[in-house]
C-alpha cells in the first residue's frame, strides 16, 4: 500500500518559454515540489529536521524520467498527483501524474535514495538504507 | 555520423539548493541549453527564424530522462557534450553527458520532435516529419 | 481606491540557496505571478487573449526593486499582498508585500507598461497608454 | 577605487518568456551570478570555504532594484559589467550594467552584507562589520 497525494499548482507566466508553453525542466521542479509534500503529508519531518536530528540531508535523485503528453500553459491549473511505486533497499521510485482536469499533461518518475554526508570525503554524500520508520510513514493508507 | 558539441557552464550559487548541489531540474535547463547550441553550431537557424520563415515553432520534448552520478555545486565548471543518437520518422534522440573534468556528473537523453503550431486546434501544436534540411545540416561531420 | 489582492503560495525547496534561504531572485519571480493574479482577480483578460483581441501582449517592467527584510526558507507558508500603487500616463506601479503570518518578509514595487509589438522595428516592444478600461477594472473596491 | 569585473552570458530559451523576452527575475539571477563572479576574480574565497574557516555563509541581500532599459531575446550574449559602488559599515553596494553590444539592457544595484548563522537564534542569520582584508581585495584595482 502506498499513500496517494494531490498537489495543485498555478501555472505562472514565467514557467512558460517562448513557444507560449510551459518550459519542461519546470515539469521537474514541481515533481521535486510534489515529492516534498508527499512526505509532508505522510508526516516525515522536513530535510531540516531531519539534518539536525539524525544527518540525514534529504532524498536526492538517482534518475528521473518524464513523458511530455499535452502541452500546458500560464493560468492552467495542474494535478500533480504523487505515490511511492517501489521500495528498494537504497532507493525508492516515486510517480508522478500531472493532470489539468481530465487531461493528462505529464508523467514522470523520479527515483530517490536516502543521503548523509559522507563523514570520510568531504563534500561528498551517500546513500544509507532506506530508514523503516520513514517508509512506514509513507506507506500509511 | 552526427556532429558533437560540447558546451562550457559555470555552476551558479542560485542554481544550488540547500543540500548545497546543483538543484536536479536544472540539468534538464541545461540539457535545453546545449540541445539549441548544438542546433547554432550545426547552423540551424535559430527557433524565431524558423517560426517566421517557415512556421517551426522548435523543437518541443516528448520525453526525457537523465541518471544523476555525481553532485555537482557552484563554482564548478561543467562540460555538456551533445549529439544526436537518433533519428526517426517524427522524432529523434538527443544524448547528452555532463562532466566536470574526467567525473561524470549527469548522463540524459531527450526526444524531441519539429512542432508547429496546429492549424486546426487553437493553443495546440504539433509534430511535422523530421525536415531533411535540418537533419543534414545535424548530421555533417 | 485601488484592489488588493492577497496570493498566497509556499516556498519549495528547490526555490532555496546553500545559505538555505529563499534566492533573492525568486521574490521577483512571485511579484510577477502575484501581479497577474492581481489583474486575474480584477477581471483583467490574461495576455493571451488581450494579444489576439487588442495586440496587447502583456505588461512589461519599466523597473523593479525590492527590500528584503526577513529570510523565509522552504515549507514556509507566504502572502504576497499585491496592490497599485499608483496611476501615471503610461505606466502604473504595483506594491507587493511578501508576509509569512505577521513577519514582514519582503516589501517591493515594480512600474509597468502596458506594451505591443512595435510595427516599425522587428522584435521591438512599445509602451501604450493605460487603456482606461484595464484601470477601471483595477480601480473596483 | 573599486575592481571592475565583466560576466558574459548568453541568454538561453528558457530564460525568457511567452512575450518572447527575458523573464525579469533572471536579471537578478545574474546579478547574483555577477556578484559572486565579481568577488571571485577578486581573489574572494568562494562562501563554502569562507563558511568552513570563519563562519561567513555568504553576502545576502539588503535591497536590489533594477531599471530595464531594452530587451534582450535569447540567443543574445549580454555582458554585465560589476563594480562596487559604495562601502559602508556592515553594507556595501554592487552595481550592475548589462549591455548587448554597446545597447544598455539593464542596469542594476544590490545592497548586500556579509552574513553569519545567529547563534543565538536557530534558522536567523545576521550582519557583521564589513571585513577589511574581503573589502581589500576588492578594491584592488
Amino acid at each position: 500500500m502506498t499513500h496517494r497525494h494531490i498537489h495543485r499548482l498555478r501555472v505562472a507566466f514565467g514557467d512558460c518559454d517562448p513557444a507560449q508553453i510551459v518550459f519542461y525542466a519546470n515539469y521537474f521542479k514541481w515533481f521535486d515540489t510534489a515529492a516534498l509534500e508527499f512526505f509532508r503529508a505522510c508526516g516525515v519531518p522536513s530535510w531540516r529536521e531531519l539534518e539536525a536530528s539524525r544527518g540525514i540531508i534529504g532524498a536526492p535523485l538517482v534518475n528521473a524520467s518524464a513523458r511530455f503528453v499535452s502541452p500546458a500553459s500560464y493560468g492552467d491549473d495542474l494535478d500533480v498527483e504523487t505515490s511511492v511505486a517501489d521500495w528498494r533497499r537504497t532507493s525508492f521510485v516515486m510517480k508522478h501524474t500531472i493532470r489539468r482536469g481530465d487531461t493528462l499533461i505529464v508523467e514522470g518518475e523520479e527515483t530517490r535514495v536516502f543521503a548523509m554526508h559522507d563523514t570520510e570525503v568531504a563534500g561528498r554524500i551517500k546513500a544509507i538504507a532506506i530508514p523503516a520508520d520513514l517508509r512506514a510513514l509513507c506507506e500509511r493508507p
